[in-house]
Parts: structure tokens; sequence; C-alpha cells
């Protein structure tokens, strides 16, 4: 007879780690641990093999095997020094499913096997707690008869309830020893009732059942549609795993508790946990009872703490990474329950990485992979000062939209937020931000709307300015006429007006009222420079670049790493305080030759702009995009006007001087003024302006702002590249469907940029004139673009508007209902959608590359900085990401852990 | 020595039509012509390969071939009766280029050549007509200069201008015989001061000059490049055709005259043509003088007459179409100048094309290539009787939107519209018109709008009625406020008030204030009839259906040769005037249960709406569409509501009255109720409706309303089919991206139906469910749909929406530009962009059917009725097209078309 039952415990195993095949995989490891001298609980595996002759055997394990199992159990008994069954010292026993391949919660698993009416109360009197005792009792008939006898779950529950109302209390925990002892007398009635028979009070009749039973469990339902949805062969069997319960609540020599080998909030090497004498393992974590620090367990049962101190380094030292333990002393006797690699901050994760590198640990490339790229935005941000938060009162909660902590007085107009930060800090607080707040959220400490989502405007140019914003915070209510925000904490109306302190937390969407202290991190502290630099060493030549449209982001990008700018927004440039009245005045002209008169005020404010960039990215490149939004985002909003006409004729003195300084107009122009303006604004609104009069389309429409930006992108590349500094141009045709569209742009500019060029003699300075890729037409077309086109770039914001027909702004509204009925994976705005966006994105590269094989290629949507977009990126080919300057060391080590993982794709196909 | 020149003329030829190598196409053709006994003008023609030997020579002509072109210049001279240079009876020829390939324009040419000082005072004398005789040879010198010695035109053009201005004319036709002496000699000085010598008084050099010039040009820039576009071959090189020149101004004997072989507006099969005597071509159409017709010539010429009407005759035999020829009479010689294709009407093409096949001339395949089948539009609607027009104010024109004559009175709104359709036709004026204004559209015989394009709600609404609709008219201002309309004509402003009648010509967009008098014409007439139903025959199992939304479209589509319905727009349903308080009671309510109420009222006229479709559809197939538009559409307007809420306060009691009529309040309700109904039409407000909450994501979100919409939908089948109607329903889902949208509406479909028909005992009741394709991301993902799709309906218009990233409603305000620069090729809401929106229907296509091969795969947007687009259908693989039900033959043609033409592609590569 072949071996068909395996025992470990007490330092020793039957079998090993690698016999997978046979252990299954929690098998194989408990051996493992037993082996290398970790005080498991002892056991027994019985092989994945016998659950294929379970079956073939028509249901039933051989007889043989079940001898086998017996001369384990007897193994197991005498190592705990208990019996299966026994009256004064009962042995009970976990009954676990376990195959080659993790099936997480798919078979069944059966706990504190081997209680029956007598072994019950010999817990009670090790335990010195009956209700203990009869609770684990009658958990253990419900799991057995759930299992085994397959009656459903709720009618015990039924039972439970029933007594609840009989004894008038609400909640499981009042229920009394006696209590459980009733419940359980009704929970065998009704067993009976359902199988026909009484609940078995033979533990091995228990054992034989429970075992058969995970057998069975292979073959239920959802282990088969795990396993043709995993490709697992049906074949395989499951083991099943017997090991005995231990029980730290056996008096003042047992205790439990849970730990980490290292500080996994900071990362310090230094050993981490917190225990309870007597107790149960829940009961560290539920909080009725303070547990202790971990320290004192060595004054407490020095000899116990040291074994663990040694038990827990040596398991660091083994799997390679900070564990997260459990254990359980029973009468000073420590068995490890668990241990798994620890969950951890991002500050931790980089120290913790970096420290086991010098430490001799792990390499340097296990390091770069040791680290969640996303992690790493907790080191880049400041943040609440948590200790300080509990003085202040919490609003709420809205969507984490850009990350950091801000403190400031509230303002609720753009045009305040400028006015009083010059006093102090301030949070502007909108229902929603528009294109012309951008100057109040330049200013602004933090952002906070209660409308919108992860992409709104808020989000999205807060994340790009590295602003801490929340976003969506629907719970309070903004009420912008009034300059008030209410919201209702525990039943009772909070209101704050401007000028009251308010705190934000962008990396959770915490909301608090009143000054929170911050913390200030370094983001070029040793640690994180350190391990940036082992990143970039591994990211190799695919490029990391900045969005940024100031030279003030642009230094900031800098900073954190960017080779470059990868999108300047020139329309940002055209929302300052002191441009908006030329970009009007452009926009309401009558003609071409009005238009140029407003463009040549905004020409040497451009040329300033640009100038600024190219300085502060002095030998890196720098892609500028031409004017991209509708012309109407520029205008006052069409509905206003529509109201402030009709008021107009009953307004107040006050009102009507309010009307005029918005609209720049005497008094007595409103009622001529107000009605032409809406005429000209009527013309430019549109049904959908996502898909209307914007990007090349304006620039085809009116050649001259595309001339006046050339102009000033080549008279500022004349002007700073005549101060040493090294220029690298790029500029950027935005939403082309088709090469027709950038012909006609490029011809335009390349006109300007020679003429420009050529009267400075500088005829050698290099430049290029490519464009974005952002509407589906223009990736499906790309062999005839890239005749044109010198780079491309994957504007992925627009391209999953078009691709998808969803509208980023339209989309929170029936977000929610995506997100539950799991029409998304996940939100298409954050993480790139590789099977439909991606097969264009795809296409566009491998087809422009084959029209110019050297094409340069990048992304520069909001998915640039999004690691799992990053490995897309750099899995297509693509020569570099851009993204907001606050995500480009997040960009930078996805990037890194692409080139990590591509080449060991290949070393592993090679 | 080779034979290189090739005489023709006097009814024989060196060369015949097979010799396109040698002679090129229009030497070839002309040798033809002749040995074909048609009288044109001799000639002679020198060889491609001379072309080459010329290049070769050092841009020279090899002797002996010179002295072959004198010898067929003796020949050609012998057959006028005139000579080169003659100062009695001078010859003269055209010089014109003429390779294998047409390369239009991209040659040179030269007429006249053969005038010299001496020789065009024999013209002046020949033709009585001293100016004309100067004005060719001063157009001589210049085209001469201009090909052969390279002068720039302008220089020539300065001299012309210069002169006018002396004698003080401002029109070249003012210019005096001696004007043009004057000219002559200041030509003959920029000539000598250009090329250093005097023009060639020689006409031998002359020949020979133009010769060597015409060879030349085949390598200009602009050939070079042309041959390159179009893959021709550059060795090719291309043959010098010398024709005589004839004159149709030679005294009473001569004459000129242009004619068709039938008559080209109605098909009759008449001769049809006018003449003048003594006159040169462009008198004829140059409207200084009144041709005759063509009968006359009969009487002043009879034998000329007889030639002509004999040798046309043979050409319509010969060419086997309708000719178009023109014709020059010199001193009583016929000459045929010219023989081509005629252009015609509609309904002349299809008549012409039926008399032939009944002739025997052709056959009926090539009877069913012969009509443009746009031409269709024609036939299928009344149109303005031309005669009646000139009593009638022409207001102007607008955008041929929807084709059809409409005479109605003026109404402005929806409401009175329907109103006063009860008591006479109405013509519904609109600036542009929205999904309210259904239910008058649906009443008025026209459509008038002052707003939008093509492609406009007005313009594609009307088309699917087959309601004439002039769109876009931007010179008609209407004032829906004061209930007029104002246009200013010559100069004087007219104005129009409701009530008035208006004539609207859909098919050209004219617009007449005035009842005009209309001509039905017969769509169902013996000619077209006869026609469609050879038609039909070609086109085989490639189906035609149409989009109908009501029983009455539905019957129309079926008188027009439907073959089901591609699709039912359910909305449509929705705006009728007795449902929209139920859709918005809908829409309002709080929550699931006061939808599932108000749904409950929609429910029973659904279900009518649907069996009317399907007793009208009976044995043929019904694709019914779940409700697609956001739900923003079907409430009041965002911007009034906030207009009204603004006047409130200072409004006068009608004004009120008015407002709570519009808003079906009390006037009491409407202070509390504005803003209410305001707050959740905000709620509903979105920046991008096309690609917002809308389609499958409305019944994602609101599954109540998809189930309604089936139950309705399958209630009917039950219904229908009872009475013995054989039902084919097709449920359709909208605007999905993937398969897992489909997934959720299917399955909620397949609940409902299944149980429905369970109810009536009609398991076997077959249906299909399947989606709608109008996501770029569906045609990419299209194999996964496919798993769940039974069939796919391409969208075409919101695909070319989204994968052009271009709204068609706000495409209008630049497509000027984008037409003007030659961005587009054409309209791509009314041509289907195969480039780019093309190839994704194609990628749909294969990767539908390669998940599931007998996938019935269909088109339902508004290109489905667009020749081209439909070909392009036919070649891709679908089964069929759904369009406008009056574009139903337009497509029945264009599929028989396209199928024939791919099954010569597949016999001409087999």
């Amino acid at each position: 007879m072949s071996k068909y039952v395996y025992s470990f415990g007490n330092g020793t195993a039957d079998g090993e780690g690698k016999m997978k095949d046979i252990l299954g995989g929690k098998g194989a490891n408990l051996a493992e641990m037993s082996r290398a001298g970790v005080p498991v609980p002892p056991g027994f595996t019985i092989a994945c093999q016998v659950c294929n002759l379970y079956f073939e055997a028509g249901n039933r394990v051989p007889e043989e095997i079940t001898e086998q199992m017996y001369e384990a159990l007897g193994i197991l008994e005498g190592r705990i020094g208990k019996r299966l069954g026994d009256a004064d010292n009962p042995l009970l026993v976990s009954v676990r499913s376990g195959a080659k391949f993790s099936m997480p919660g798919m078979m069944d698993t059966i706990l504190n096997l081997g209680l029956n009416d007598k072994s019950v109360k010999a817990v009670a009197k090790l335990t010195g707690d009956e209700r203990f005792a009869y609770d684990c009792y009658r958990r253990f008939i419900q799991m057995f008869s759930g299992v085994v006898l397959e009656i459903a779950k709720d009618e015990f529950e039924h039972i439970i309830e029933g007594r609840k109302k009989k004894v008038r209390v609400k909640l499981d925990t009042q229920l009394s020893a006696a209590d459980w002892q009733a419940v359980i007398e009704e929970y065998k009635k009704l067993v009976k009732k359902h199988s026909g028979r009484e609940f078995p009070q033979d533990c091995k009749q228990q054992l034989e059942m429970a075992r058969d039973a995970v057998f069975r469990s292979w073959n239920n339902d959802r282990a088969i549609y795990y396993r043709n949805m995993n490709k697992i062969p049906h074949d395989l069997g499951t083991a099943v795993n017997v090991q005995a319960m231990v029980f730290g609540n056996m008096g003042e020599t047992s205790a439990t508790g849970v730990g980490f080998t290292r500080n996994p909030a900071t990362g310090e090497n230094k050993f981490y946990g917190e225990f309870l004498v007597n107790a149960q393992g829940e009961d560290v974590v539920a909080g009725i009872r303070t547990p202790r620090p971990i320290e004192e367990l060595g004054k407490v049962m020095p000899e116990v703490y040291q074994q663990l101190r040694d038990i827990t380094a040596m398991l660091e030292k083994h799997y390679r990474d900070i564990q997260d333990f459990e254990f359980t002393v029973e009468k000073n006797k420590l068995w490890m329950l668990q241990t798994r690699n620890g969950k951890r901050t991002g500050p931790a994760a980089v120290r913790i990485a970096v420290e086991m590198v010098h430490e001799g640990l792990i390499n340097k490339k296990e390091a770069v992979m040791r680290v969640e790229p996303a992690q790493l935005d907790q080191l880049l941000h400041p943040m609440l000062d948590g200790k300080a938060l509990k003085s202040l009162t919490k609003l709420g909660k809205g969507l984490p939209a850009s990350p950091g902590a801000a403190v400031g007085r509230i303002v609720f107009t753009a045009d305040h937020a400028v006015e009083q930060s010059k006093k102090a800090p301030v949070v502007l607080v909108r229902k929603e931000t528009v294109p012309d707040d951008i100057h109040g959220m330049e200013v602004a400490k933090g952002i906070l709307t209660s409308r919108g989502g992860m992409t709104s405007h808020a989000a999205v140019v807060a994340r790009g300015m590295g602003t801490p914003c929340v976003a969506g915070a629907e719970s309070i209510s903004v009420e912008e006429r009034s300059q008030t925000i209410s919201v209702v904490v525990d039943g009772k109306k909070v209101t704050l007006k401007e000028g009251d302190w308010l705190s934000l937390d962008g990396s959770t969407g915490d909301i608090y009222a009143g000054q929170a202290h911050t913390l200030e991190p370094d983001p070029t502290s040793g640690v994180l420079a350190e391990f940036m630099s082992w990143a970039d060493a591994f990211r190799g030549k695919f490029g990391v670049r900045a969005n940024a449209d100031i030279p003030r982001d642009a230094k900031q990008a800098r900073k954190f790493g960017a080779e470059g700018i990868g999108l300047c927004r020139t329309e940002h440039m055209f929302f300052g305080e002191d441009r908006l009245p030329h970009v009007q005045a452009m926009i309401l002209a009558d003609d071409e030759k009005g238009r140029r008169k407003a463009l040549q005020k905004l020409l040497p404010m451009q040329r300033a702009d640009f100038a600024g960039l190219f300085k502060a990215m002095d030998g890196f490149p720098v892609v500028i995009r031409t004017l991209d939004p509708p012309l109407h985002e520029f205008v006052p909003k069409r509905e206003d006007l529509m109201v402030d006409i009709a008021k107009l004729p009953h307004a107040d003195v006050k009102t009507k001087k309010d009307m005029a300084a918005r609209y720049r107009m005497t008094v007595g122009e409103l009622k001529k003024g107000l009605p032409e303006l809406l005429k000209r604004v009527e013309q430019l609104h549109e049904f959908n302006p996502m898909l209307g009069h914007r990007g090349c389309r304006l620039g085809i429409t009116y050649p001259e702002i595309t001339e006046m930006q050339a102009r000033a992108i080549f008279e500022a590349v004349a002007q700073v590249a005549k101060k040493g500094v090294k220029v690298i141009p790029e500029v950027m045709i935005p939403l082309i469907g088709g090469v027709e569209e950038l012909q006609n742009q490029k011809s335009i500019v390349k006109k300007v940029a020679d003429e420009v060029l050529g009267k400075a003699g500088m005829q050698d300075q290099e430049y290029m004139i490519g464009t974005m890729i952002e509407i589906p037409r223009a990736a499906l077309t790309a062999d005839r673009v890239a005749a044109e086109a010198e780079f491309f770039s994957f504007g992925t914001n627009d391209l999953t508007q078009t691709t998808m027909g969803l509208s980023r702004d339209d989309y929170a509204s029936f977000s929610k209902d995506y997100q539950e009925k799991k029409i998304f994976k996940a939100d298409p705005f954050a993480v790139l959608d590789q099977e439909g966006v991606g097969k264009l994105v795809k296409y566009g590269v491998e087809n422009g590359r084959a029209t110019r094989p050297d094409l340069e290629i990048g992304i520069c949507g909001e998915h640039g900085g999004e690691p799992s977009s990053v490995e897309f990126c750099f899995r297509v080919g693509m020569n570099y990401v851009s993204c907001s300057p606050y995500r480009v060391p997040i960009a930078r080590l996805a990037a890194a852990q692409a080139a990590i993982s591509d080449k060991s794709e290949v070393a592993r196909t090679a």
C-alpha cells in the first residue's frame, strides 16, 4: 500500500515543501514550516490522490487509507498530548481542503471538530469559560451540518433569533452559556429532523464524515466553475488537512497575539505587535480588551517571547520580506498560526526595500519590484497629522481626487481666492470648477467640490498642479449664492461660511472643519532618492515626461525627475487674468483683422510663457500643443446671460453694477450689450462641445491663431537659445482625425518656424511638428498620419471618451451603476482600457511606425501616470509616458517594473 | 523606319480603336470614329513612342519622324482642302496631347495653330468677322507663348488690361478688331523681350515647336505627380494629335449646334437640340443670339440635317447610350466635333434604360448600371410645377435637406401645426427643430429651418418621414416670438406671418412666398416598376429594410419595397402628446416604484405601436431598438426654466398663465414648482449628451424601462401572431461599448420574452436579441460581443460621430471651412467615411463573424440609403442595409449595382 497520509509537527514532517502534487499547497507549506522548526500545531495531510480514489470508489475512501489516517491521528494525539473525544483533555481539530493551486473559498472547512456533549464540558473547564465552550460547540454543529449534512444556514440563524427574542436581547454577544446550551438542543432537533438521525457524538465518525465532505466539495459547482475560469485541471483533486486547534484562553500561561517583523507604517526595522494574556485571537482585534505592546510579552513570558523573536526573524529571512504573523500560546507553548508577507504603507515599502538590499536580503531588482508604484503617492505630498485631527469636526468624505493635505480658509470664487490668498491660505470650494476658475485654483492650497468624479475638471487640473483636491463630496451642500456650505453631522446641521478654516485630505477624501496640523514629507529623502535611482537604472531609455503648462510646474516636474514636458496646454495661458480680455476680444471680433489685433496682444505673453518653460527644461524636449478647447469656454455662460437679460429690467442698482463688472461693461451699456453678447455666445453654443469646434478645427477656421502661437513658440526658442539654453521644441497639433488636418496646420507652423528661425540666423535649430492621437480615426489612419507627423502623442483622455462614446464629465451620473453591475473592470479614465482603447493605441503605434520607423511616440493622457497603463505603454513600444509632475516618480517606478517584467518575459521565453 | 505618324479623316484611318498603346486614348478614338464614317475633322496622330525617342535624343524628334509628320500634314491638307500658312485659305490646327491613360488637364494643348500676320487676314475675310480673327490670333500667341516659350500668363493679361484702360472699357468683349491688333503688336514685343526672338511666323516652325512642347509636358511636375498618384508608368509617353480646326461662322452655308439623341429631361426617344447659322460654338450657349430648334436645320440645310440624324443615330448604336454631341457645318460640310454619353435627369435615365432594353440596344444588367441610384430621388417625390412658379416671389435658398415639394400655410410651433393642419396644409417654420416638435413635423407638409445642416434634427427626421424639408436657410430670419419670417429680396424686406402661404422645393432648397402648383409623380409607374424589378433580380439575397417608427411609415416602406424594418426608434413613441406626460412622470419619480407606475401607463401604448408595425411587416423582420436618447430630452429645457424663474417675480397674469400651461402646473404652483423642476433638470443636465447617460446605459440604470419595453414588444408579438400574422421580432440594444452591457440588457429582455411567450403558449416563436454597433469599442471588441449578440446593426451616424470625434449637430459651424480646405472628401454624415469609420465596420463584421459565422449584420445609419455606402456594405459582407422609406428604392438599386460590379469583379479575377 502506498503512503497516502503525511504527518507534520514537532519540528519534523513526512512530506516537504516541494510535494505540492501530493500534499496540495497548504499541506506542503505546513510540512515545510514544521521541518524549518516553526512550531505549527501538529496534524496530518491526506493526499490529493485520495480525492480521486474517493470518487472512483463511489464516494468512499478505501479502508486502508482510513487506517493510515487513524495511525496519523495517533501520532498527532501523541504530539499534542490530547485525545480526540477525550472527556478531560480533548483534542479539537480543523479539517481543511488544500489543492495544488489555491482556490480561495471554493471548497469547505470545518473547525472545532471533536466537540460533543462530553468534550464541550472539558473545554469549559480547561478555559474556565463556559460560554466560550458552548458557543464553539454550537458553531461546530452549525458548520458541520452545513458542510456535511447540507442543512441550510438560515434555519440555524432562525433558532438563534428565536432565542434572542425570548430572552429579549439584541446581540449574539448578549446570550449566556445557558442560552447557547438551549440553542444547541434545538440545533440537534433540527439536525435530526433534516438528516433523520442524531448529530454524531462519535468524534471519529465526525472526522470521517468531515473528510469525505471536503473531498466532495472538490466537485461542487463553484469549484468546477473556478477551475474552468482559471484553467485548473479537474483531475488534480484536493488534499485534506487535519490540524490540532490550540487555545490562548487556557489561563494565565496562555496568550494570543499578532505582529510584524518591522514597522508596517514607517518601515523601521523594529519588532512590532500586540498581545493579550488568556484570550482568543478575536479578542486582540475586537477592541473589548486593550491589547498590550508585544515588548511586554518579554516580561510576562520571557522564553516564549525570545522563541517568537527567533522564529519570526527566521521567517523573514526565509520569505525575504516583512512578515505579518499570528500566534497563540497554550499553556506556555508557542504555536505559530499564520505568517504572510505584511501589508505596508508607501514610506514603509520604500524603506524596507532599500534596507533589505543593504542587509543583503534581496537584490536591487527585487527591491524595485517590491513597491507598488501607486504607494509612492504617499511620499510626495504633505499629510494631515492624524494625532491632531481628533479636536476637529469631520464633515464627511468625498473622492480622493488629488493627494495631499490642504488647510486654509474657505473661499467660494476664484476671484476671492486670488484676493484672500494674499492674506491667508485658502481652500476653494465650488459645486464644480470650470476653466474660468484656473486663477483661483492656482492660488488655493486645496480644492473641494460637491460634484464631479475622479476625472472631473477640478480633479484633473488639481492633480496636474499637485494641489490637494477632494471632489464629488455629495453630502456637502455648497450654496454658492449664500456663500456657505452645510452638512449634517450626527444629525446636526453644520454650516461654514467664507473665511472659516477647512482641512482636506486629498489622499483619503476626508474633510474636516477647522485648522489641522500637517506633516511635510521629504520628497528628496535619502531612502527615496536611492530607491528611485535603482528604478531609473532598470527603466533604461524609456522616458518619463511631465504635463506642465507654466514654468512653476515645469520646475517642479524636473525636481520629480521628469525628462521633458510631454504636454503643455497653451489654453491654460489664455485663461490668465491679464489675457482673458484679449482672448474674448479675439473671439468677439467681426473679422480676421480684428482677431489679428487681439492676437498681437497675446503674442508677447505667450512668448514669455514658452521662454520660461524652455529655460526650466534646458536640454529636455518640450511638447507644446496648439489651442485646444472650444472658444465658448472663454466667454460668459449662455444661461447666465439669458438669466441676466431676463432680470435686467427689474434689477436694482447694485445688481446692475455687479452685472456690469462681470461683463466688463458700463451699466448703461448692459441693455444693448447683453443681448449682443448673447447673440455671439449663442453662435458659439454647442450641443456636444467635446466633439465640436475645437483642437485643430479652430486652427483650420482661424489660421491666425495657429500662426500667432507658432510665432510665440519660435520667437521664444530664438530668444532662449541665444542665452545658451538647449531648446528642443515639439509642436503638437491636437484633435486631428486624419492627415489632411495635420497637413493644413503643419504648413502654417512650419512656415512661421522657418521664417522666425531664419531671421534669427538659426536655420540649424531642430524642431519637430507632430500630432496628438486622440480620435479613433487618427489611430485608424496612423499610417497616413505618420507620413506628416514627426511624433505621436496619444491623448488617451479624449481617445477613451470617443472610443467608448463616454463623456468624462457625464459618466459620474451613472458610474455607480456601472461599478456595481461590474460593467467596467475599472474606471476607464483612471486605468487605460487595454481591451478597447488599447487596441487602437497598439494599432496606431504599429501603423505609425510602419510608415516612419523612428517615429517618437508617447502618451499624455491621465493614464500616463497610472502603473498598469504605463506598463501597457512600455509593452506596445512607446518611447515615453507623460503625466502630472507629482506622478512622475510613480511613472518612473512603473516603467522600471515594466522593463524588469519585460526582460524576465524575454528571458523566460528565450 | 517604323511608322510613327497615323492619319485619320474622310471615313478612313491608318490606326484603329484598339491601338491605344501607340495612338493614346484620344488618337485611337479619333481613328475609330473616322473608320466608323463619322465626319471628324481630319488630322494625324504622332505615336506615344516618339515621346520617348524625343527625350532619348536629348529633346529632339528624329528627322525621319518629322518627315513622316509632314507627309501626314500633306494628306490632311488634301482632305480638308486648305494649306497650313496659306494666305487665302489657311489650314488652322489644334495640337493636343493624348496618353494611353487619361490624364485630364495635366499636359498641354494649343489651338488655332497656323495663324500668322498673313493667315489672320484670310480668316477675317473668310468669316467676314475681323474682330473674331484677331481675337483668335492673340489667343493663339498667348497660348503658344505660355506652352512653348514658357512666358507667364499674367504678363499678357496685363497688356489687355492696359488696352482696356486706354480705350475706357471694362470687358474684353468691348474691345474692337483694332484694339486686338494693337494688343497683338504688344504681345509680339513681349515675346521678343522674353525669348530673345520674334514670334514665329513660319507655321511649320510653329507646328514643330508646339509638338515638342507637348512631348515635354509629359514630364512636367503636375503630370509626374499625377502618374505617381494613379500608378501610371512613366515610360509610356504621350501621343500628339494634330487636327484641323473648322469654322461655323463662314457665312450662311455654315452653322454650329449641339444636341441629344433623346430628350435628356424626359427620356423620350426624340431627336433634341439647337443650332445657329453662321456662328461659332460659343454663340449657341452664350445667350446673345437665340438658338433655333434642331428640327429647323432640316429646312435650312436638309442634307446636312439628314446626315446629322444618320450619324448621331449610328453613334447612339455604337456607344449604346444617349449621345450629347457638338457639330459644326463649314460651307455645307458637316463636322462632328464631339460626342459623349449624355447627362440626363432621373426620370429620363430610367426611361432611356428601360426603352433601350426593349429596343434590344442594351441588356438588363447594363440598364441597371445606367441609372445613378441618387437620381431615383427625383421620381419619388412631388415636384414644384416650374411653369407656375413665375408668379411667386422667390425668397431664397436653403439646403435641400429632404426632397420633394411642399405647399402650405406657415405655422411656427408644433402645437399650431397640429391645430392648423386640420383646416389647411401647413409648413412648419422653425429656427431649428427639437425632438419635442415631432407631432408638428408629422402633420406638416413641409419643414423650413433657418439653422442646421443636411444632418440636423429637422433634416434627418424629415427624410425619415419623407416630408420635404429645406434646412439652414440662413438668409431667412425666423422670429419665433413675433411669429414672422423676414428676408430681404432685391433690396426689399419681405415679411410673412403665420397663415401665409409658403412653397418649398426640398430637392433644390428653393423657397417661395405663395401657393405653388405641384406635380405628383407616379412612384409605381410602369417604367420605374419594370426597372426596379430588374434591379431586384440582380440584388439577390442582399436585403433592403427601412427605418420606420410608426405603422404609417412602415406601410409606406413596404410600398417602396422594403423587406422589413431595420430600425424602429421607440423613443419616437415617447414623444407623442398623450405619452409625454407619463414619460416625464417617470423621469421625475423619486424611486423605482414611482417609475414603474408611470411605465405601466406607457405599456399599452407601446404595445399597440408595436402591434401596428408587426402587422404592416407581416412576414418580414422588425428590428426594435430599446430607448436611446438621454432623459433630459423629454423634460423642459434648463435655460428656459432658468429664464422663467428669473422672470416669474415680475411676470403679469397672462405670462404666468402661459408658463403654467407650458409646465402643466397651476399659476399658484409655479413659485415652488419651477425651482423644484429645475433642480431635477439640473441633475439630468449633461455637458456632452451624445456621450452621456443614454442608450443601454439608461436600461442598466433603470432596468424597469427595458423590462417594460420588452413586455410591450412580446405582448404585441403574442397578440398579433394569434391573428395569423407572421412576426419576426429582433430586439436591439443600443450604444453598447462591450459585451458586458449587452449581457446585462439581454438577460432582462430574454427573461420577459420567455415569460410572456410562455404564458401565451408560444414557446416556439422565434426572436433575436442583438445590438447596435455604434461605438468604436463595440466594433473593436466585436468578437466578444458576437458571443452574446444574435445580430449586429451598425449605427453609422453615431459611429461616425465617435470615430471622427465630430458632433453632427455642431459640425455645421465649421463644415464650410472643411469643405473649402478639402479636409473631408465628402460630408461624412452623408457618405460613409470608408477610410476611417469603414475600417472599424469591416473589423466589426469580420470579428463578429469569426465568433458567430451566421451573424446577421446590417446598417441602420443614414448611410444605409447612400449609394457608395450601400456598395461598401455589400462589399464587406453585410446582409442588408436599412434606410428612410423614401430611400429604399435608391438602396435597392445601389445594392443591385454593387452585386453586378462584384460579380464582374469575380468574373474578371476568375
